[in-house]
């Protein structure tokens, strides 16, 4: 039974393209690990990578690729529309096959060690979280890296890792553990930005909706419609159909029907699976009588 | 990219465990082959098998397996309640990942030869048949394991591979490729089988309803229920959703509605990812965004 690990980082670079791929190089250089999804957005001024394959291996593409962008981005220059505090920003880790959460939350420590090893404050967050107000990332974030050096003079914001010593040029890291995290998008057959705000507004867990939703509203002008654009947190505690369902009510109840939705980037297999036995009313169904299951170590 | 195959072969012993389990054994000694399903049905006296691998390794095992029933099942003997016409009865090999159908055929006629050569008339199906009368299963087994004998002595019943000569111990084998068959059943919110019935002749194709569905309706005495049982031949063509959604709206009609639904057996990861496609109307969902897909070699 093979350990599958899955890496997620976030860095602070979306538009040098000489920069994004050497550091994304260094990631599939690792033997053993398989890139899966890169993503640049130069607006944000950021990448995501998602890369996986056995513990040790991701620990190593992770530190390789960490170190390449702590090398190659200066945070004294960025300037992007996504909040950020550092050359390497965020990096989950999410455990996908035979691992326990508290064996990936000691490979994100190791990270956290080996980062903190090159002068950069790191801050453990969601599963490795060390206190109860440093467990998101809007949390951790607050301020951005414009706040960092005022920061770190609070003994609140000593770092879990690392020295607690502002670094002009790569900023802070923030590493931990957490689920696999669904992005869908759900489009609406009306240009009525109110509409999607009013239902973004409805499911999201900041105003009361459904729990480990999080929810904006977005005119998509070309396609000229609307957009109501989740990350959902718990695809266990929250599955998708609830979160499909909820919008399709919502909507109906402005006379606004579901144009169409999409899921962005890797979706874990379980939550496909669970869409199928929501829709189907097939809850018997087992995810191990999925043909290609039985390919996997 | 490794060649997958899955083969699902049947056997004619659903009761005597002993002889059962040296048929299945064949297959688990094969290294590179996984078994992933096993059924016996002893009132049907007949067993399934379900296992995948390369296509070298899944031909070893299936010349093995048939072997050893060959060498086990007396047919002079066989009394069971579904169709049969050999100790190895169907044999058919599933193309699962990076193979084509004629790969798929290739090995089947390989299989076949081997059987021939033990003395056992072999015909070969679907993608894989010689004749357009010696497509199906139904068609190539009509009167049974009782009937070869007179059906020999016929030119248009000369075998495919083997002799064409009456095996009395062995009988008669089908073999060939097609695709995954989907095992569906919905059961109903009514003990009134007339109207699974009812239902039951709308879907299937043969009594003009939906192409690739053979349906039968059952009385689930237990569960105080009735169900449509359903394989679909082609879920490409006939995706899951589209017969789900048929006979939610027969069984509206009659103000009956769906308890639940079972798919019994593998299912390909296509066809789950079609279920989501359809209800989420995520039309630009990819099986490439799974993440268990890039475990895959």
């Amino acid at each position: 039974m093979t350990k599958v690990l899955l890496c997620e980082p976030n860095f602070s670079e979306g538009r040098d393209a000489g920069i994004i791929e050497q550091v994304t190089d260094q990631v599939r250089r690792v033997t053993g690990v398989r890139l899966i999804d890169t993503n640049s957005d130069a607006d944000h001024n950021r990448s995501v990578l998602s890369y996986l394959g056995e513990p040790v291996a991701v620990l190593a593409a992770t530190k390789a690729m960490a170190a390449k962008a702590i090398e190659l981005i200066d945070m004294r220059k960025h300037i992007g529309s996504h909040p950020r505090m550092g050359a390497v920003d965020v990096v989950p880790f999410v455990p996908v096959r035979n691992m326990e959460t508290a064996e990936a939350v000691h490979i994100a420590r190791q990270f956290g060690e080996f980062l903190g090893g090159l002068g950069v404050p790191v801050y453990y967050y969601e599963d490795a979280a060390t206190r109860p107000n440093r467990k998101t990332v809007p949390q951790i974030r607050t301020g951005q890296y414009e706040a960092l050096a005022e920061k770190l003079k609070d003994p609140g914001w000593s770092p879990d890792a690392g020295p607690a010593k502002f670094n002009a040029a790569s900023g802070a890291t923030i590493t931990g553990v957490r689920m696999p995290l669904i992005a869908l998008n759900v489009n609406l057959a009306t240009t009525d930005l109110a509409v999607a705000d009013r239902i973004a507004r409805t499911v999201r867990e900041s105003s009361g909706g459904l729990p480990h939703v999080r929810a904006i509203a977005l005119s998509l002008e070309e396609a000229r419609m609307v957009q109501v654009s989740m990350n959902l947190t718990n695809f266990r505690e929250t599955p998708i159909p609830q979160v499909m369902e909820a919008i399709r009510s919502e909507a109906g109840s402005y006379g606004v029907s579901i144009a169409g939705a999409e899921l962005v980037g890797p979706v874990p297999l379980e939550a496909v699976t669970e869409v199928l036995k929501r829709y189907l009313q097939a809850q018997d169904f087992s995810m191990e009588q999925i043909i290609e299951n039985a390919l996997i170590d």
